[in-house]
């Protein structure tokens, strides 16, 4: 059990928008993911809702994200969220730039900066190997390789476009070597999980492969397997 | 004491993402608030930051309102705030387009309609007199006119620019009469939120003026002064 | 033959960013309507693309305007396209707020009056008789009604929801009678043309109808016919 | 002479939406870069306003950039600027990603690799030597660095702030050597230039301080000053 410390194999589930993990029932999947990380000592890391941030990162023990944030100070900025706001509500660090909620790259340069001098983690999401280059230049802790037309489809990025990770791996490497690299997009089993290794990512990025799954335990653990074996 | 039910005049204290009420602290305001309104009578709203919503709505009994939301359904939609999240969070409605955070009038339009099928209430904020009778003319259930040049100065809209409120209250009477109308920008004592009411509005938005005040009680105390007199 | 001034019926050519309009391409099309319009009388304007705006309207006298035009001052606002600018250039006036262009009600707002001190004339696009009541709300010299699912489909609004157009009138006049009222989408024949004017219109807005015909002169004389005729 | 086909060191003159080099003002502005090019060899390139694209692109032998370009294909998109639309203008390339016109990385990914295959040259504005190198991993021809800050003041980079150009050059050298760079910001004389290359440039890209300058003749010869002695 490592409580909200990250390690890796990192399996970080997205709840998106998701109504099946909204409010009472996001704080029941991150109650899920706890217990098995607890069980296991795989790191789970969640990203609820925004709205649901402090009210589930005040209630479990394993590494909370943000699904995004803004590049702006604390201050007059209805609507917004700050990464003081996400530290202050509990989380460890945040996605950016994700497919569905783009930013711009001076954007995530602010926030990966500033983000550092407040201890919290950044996960910057990209679409192709020379984005993922592009933002391994501005110093994340990780990027997240996800190519958008495999996102929700259930065909694994590790096997579709296995050249997009490996390529995005290799390019890091050369632009930024201490970014740690995730990949996602369609992300749904054990398999896909060890593929994913294999191509010399730190873990998987992924969302209705578990938030819209019947079992939400025995989702988890499908994911895990191979990750429990070694 | 009203609960979460909203009544009038109604004054409704947006948090912004001012860090003086952020997590832990953005919940002791809310309390402060709840505990006048269950004193005075007063209905006290309040809109913290979009990532304490649920933590803050699930602990006390005042109406709790979103800063903003996305015009998307439940969904794919990582990063982004649905009408579905903020009511799952305990919220009774929401701000929308405050001059921090614009949106579109389609986008408008399409929250409105909605938020009328789940019970939310809409708050559509406006800068003139015409953007103003525009909004009025989508059907939320309030505008709220606030000139941006007089945000956070501390120079109440009712003196500075009482002919703002009063024709933007004339024009909503003649598009669409069923909308309330607050006002906002620069409100921080009873008098000026007794000219608001005085110009014909049903109450205020404000920010400032509460939530950097040092003595949180103390400065809602003020602002009530002559509701609770009437 | 009329020149660059507007009269009614309008017929309103958008050349989006089609290939078949661009460059000089776009200028051959807008002198088969400046032609047509000599010929017949009737009121043809054309909206090129942007970038051949000057490049157009300094070599053709109909009313010709831009397909969007952003809330700034003249300066430095690099890659934006301000009133001025398009006066400049010789337009006449402007589209604002397509549906593949939405800007936000304030922006709306600060073109429609500065275009007015500029005698730019304004055409707000709109979605729903909602939205169309707002932004005539706003005062610009006309709305076009354009329900989105319909735009390019060949289907034309005034058949398949002509209560969208009729509703839209009727606001229209309650809100702000001096607004004249278009409509657009799948727009392609005269009779389609002739039911937009019986359903309380002044003219329409159209694009590919005309702009991938294979034969320009022939689809603008269909359009017109029944105007002709009158 | 060189005709429209760049060369270095490059002089990029960016009209933005300065009303004294609007309409055919902005014809005038390019006609004496035309010239000043003719009789000294130096490459002067200029940036007019969107709307003037094609009526100067037309009439002048120099090299004409677009201020900005979406990331979208010819087709249904009202307002925006397609890279065959420039391409059809008769520019030879575009700005894109200009502080005062920021875009997301994913959608310069799409224009720069789309560019190369219409021919056409990119210049990827940027703010900070992290984001030059991002920016530099996505292959555009040049990069641009200006430090927003000093826009417009007359304070030239390369005195005010030389190690933001220098450590821009060096990343980028390491990122990806092929690509060129430029510096802007507060350039105004043949010093700011000569500083410019020495600090590792291929030339400048302003504004303000040609646009704005009483006589652009002389203006424009301050500047190429020490080129033309080279």
């Amino acid at each position: 059990m490592n409580g909200t410390r990250i390690n890796f194999p990192l399996i970080l589930i997205n709840f998106k928008c998701y109504r099946e993990a909204s409010g009472k029932r996001g704080l029941e999947l991150a109650r899920v993911a706890e217990q098995i990380s607890r069980e296991t000592g795989v790191c789970i890391a969640v990203a609820p809702q925004l709205t649901d941030l402090a009210f589930i990162a005040s209630q479990v023990e394993i590494p909370v994200f943000s699904q995004h944030v803004d590049d702006v100070e604390p201050g007059s900025h209805t609507g917004h969220v700050t990464l003081e706001a996400i530290k202050d509500a509990g989380a460890v660090g945040t996605l950016i730039n994700h497919s569905e909620r783009r930013v711009r790259a001076d954007q995530i340069d602010v926030v990966v900066k500033k983000a550092r001098t407040l201890n919290l983690t950044t996960v910057v999401c990209t679409n192709t190997p020379e984005v993922t280059a592009a933002m391994a230049a501005l110093g994340p802790d990780m990027v997240a390789i996800e190519p958008p037309e495999l996102i929700g489809t259930g065909i694994p990025v590790s096997r579709a476009k296995p050249e997009v990770v490996t390529s995005s791996v290799e390019l890091v490497r050369r632009v930024n070597p201490q970014v740690r690299v995730l990949c996602g997009a369609g992300i749904t089993t054990g398999e896909d999980v060890a593929a994913a290794l294999r191509l010399g990512t730190v873990g998987v990025l992924l969302a209705s492969g578990v938030v819209k799954a019947k079992d939400w335990r025995k989702a988890i653990f499908d994911l895990i397997e191979p990750i429990i074996k070694k």
